[in-house]
């Protein structure tokens, strides 16, 4: 998207450098824009663990180059198939709850078995790192596409009043390499001269939406309004909201999907006051070998800081945490929670919108492959 | 309750200086215990709009004593009594969805009206004041007698591991002039052994939660963890949660409750995985004048710089203001959602607990006062 007076992807590769990466630092934003230069393995690991990087296709598409930098250091230093297998499982470790990473790491891991020698290493991990990277950004795209018609058709209904789209954290384009999943959409549908207005869920602990999606919006000119994550029950309630678009970091085969913690809550008030509720995922998010998502799916636990404390800037500008609530105060942390398929209106991916059942599911990722 | 090594109320009056009061400045907690000293009308007014005292019980009885002051200025400036019910009606607009604060100023404009003379004005007001005070403390007491029960039951069959209990924003004795409502039940249990855990949302944008009841709970020794408000809809599906207990603002007739914004979505959790959810309120707060609280009851909406900034305390213990969005973000607060009775499995005050409809409130109203 542009942003800064150009065009950006959160996630490029440094020109006649290839394998070697550059990505947006999302710990700064929305008070700094800064790069962060991607080379060594643990350059990787750390933008990844410590969510430099973030959001389920940008995690993805960052562990794929930090598979090539894993081929690059093992062909330096002659090391075997399994230092690279090594990397692999390090990578894997960082974020458990979101599938694309390890999507992509396997991806890369199968390729190089494949390979008939060492000397393919660097150019078929590279090759794979882009195909995920820019099919990434595809897919959001035509997430986008297929999500205007649903915005357009509450439009149409309201006379030119603007759509009121909730969202939760930031599944917008920072979080892919391009677009975004759930916002793909609003900017179509902005794009397409349909007026939109966004609710943007501050998300709680991490502040995502505080942070990233109100940046994002800004930054493309789209009306929105932040608000606590208590507050979209009641704007529900009273007909504030028409259309509700997350985003997922892993959906099992009978379309229970694993968000950002808080989705759940937003989903139930949604059925209640009866509004859609759609997540959007490009279709490597879809984990079929997992079922029941509330039993299965590993939620990350994160460090107790995170509740404990918030980060942002003082009057004068400076990036400060403060701490608010007693010195002694234990805290406790899930990352994600689990939105039964029941409670979702429909599952917009790149290959088509479908019912949150195993058997449209399958038959969306059959028909189309 | 015990803080700070004796027994303090949230509001007391200064010894020998009747109608003169000073409270616990709430908007300084946890990261310091002060007292402020209210005497003029102004003094009063400020304490409530500012929310240096807050929660339904305090609120009424602040009010109270705050009509105390206006019948003293009245008296030492000649004033007719059309100045006091200036006063009262300033009291009245500065928090909107709390009705405590209007059934503190009614009593006590229904009683001076009735005066035979100006002279009495003060002695009884003055009367008023203490009984809404003490009123409150022994209705608060008696609401966590009524609690102890339901706890006591879920914790046997518990076989001694301890009740999960998730409480919302801050119904703790800060609330109230002691004891409070949602957490008198919580006190009595652990002062009859029964061990109890509590759940404590942070409770955004003004994090009640984060620094009252997390600070009160520790000040009582018991146990508890912090959580954004994100949080419970997860812990509820995956067992850690037992029993739901907050506090009300108002409470219709036929048992609609408003309380601090994001309680409707706990509710909704908690019902979609059958955990009980008590509303914990003193008398004073049902409103039978309102039928329908989601058409009816008014909702306070707050500046966007509570939700645009979180206060905290730095590193070097200095409190401190951060923003955490773009700076020229616009940002949406409403104070209050509401809980629609059919959420509730049940209303605890201090006349009994009764199912949230029409005829079970009117009969305990009735018979037992």
């Amino acid at each position: 998207m542009r942003t800064q007076g150009k065009h950006y992807r959160t996630i490029w590769e440094v020109p006649n450098q290839p394998g070697i990466v550059q990505v947006i630092d999302q710990g700064k934003l929305p008070h700094a824009f800064n790069t962060i230069d991607l080379i060594s393995v643990e350059d990787f690991r750390r933008a990844i663990a410590d969510m430099q990087i973030r959001g389920a296709g940008l995690i993805g598409a960052t562990a794929a180059y930090g598979m090539v930098a894993a081929t690059r250091m093992a062909l330096a230093s002659d090391a075997p198939f399994s230092f690279i297998q090594e990397v692999a499982e390090t990578l894997m470790r960082t974020r458990p709850t979101a599938v694309n990473l390890a999507w992509a790491v396997r991806q890369q891991l199968d390729a190089l078995a494949a390979c008939a020698s060492r000397l393919e290493w660097a150019g078929v991990a590279l090759q794979i790192a882009r195909r995920i990277a820019d099919g990434d950004a595809q897919a959001c795209r035509r997430i986008g596409e297929l999500t205007l018609p649903l915005i357009q058709k509450i439009a149409e209904a309201k006379n030119g009043a603007p759509v009121n789209i909730l969202t939760h954290c930031n599944a917008g384009w920072l979080a892919f390499v391009d677009y975004g999943t759930a916002t793909a959409g609003i900017y179509a549908a902005h794009e397409a001269g349909v007026p939109v207005h966004v609710w943007v869920d501050e998300t709680r602990p991490r502040n995502q939406g505080a942070s990233l999606t109100a940046w994002e919006l800004a930054e493309q000119g789209i009306p929105h309004h932040l608000i606590a994550d208590n507050m979209g029950g009641h704007l529900m309630q009273h007909g504030m909201v028409d259309l509700v678009i997350v985003g997922a970091d892993r959906v099992t085969r009978r379309g229970d999907a694993a968000n950002k913690i808080g989705t759940y809550l937003k989903a139930l008030a949604a059925k209640d006051n009866n509004i859609p509720f759609y997540v959007a995922l490009p279709s490597s998010t879809f984990d079929l070998s997992m079922d029941d998502g509330i039993a299965e799916i590993p939620v990350e636990e994160r460090g107790a800081e995170e509740v404990r404390e918030m980060t942002g800037v003082l009057k004068d500008g400076t990036l400060a945490s403060v701490r608010i609530c007693p010195a002694g105060t234990p805290a406790c942390n899930y990352g994600f929670d689990v939105t039964p398929a029941r409670l979702i209106t429909g599952l917009i991916c790149e290959l088509g919108i479908c019912d949150p059942t195993e058997s449209a599911i399958r038959m969306l990722l059959t028909v189309t492959q």
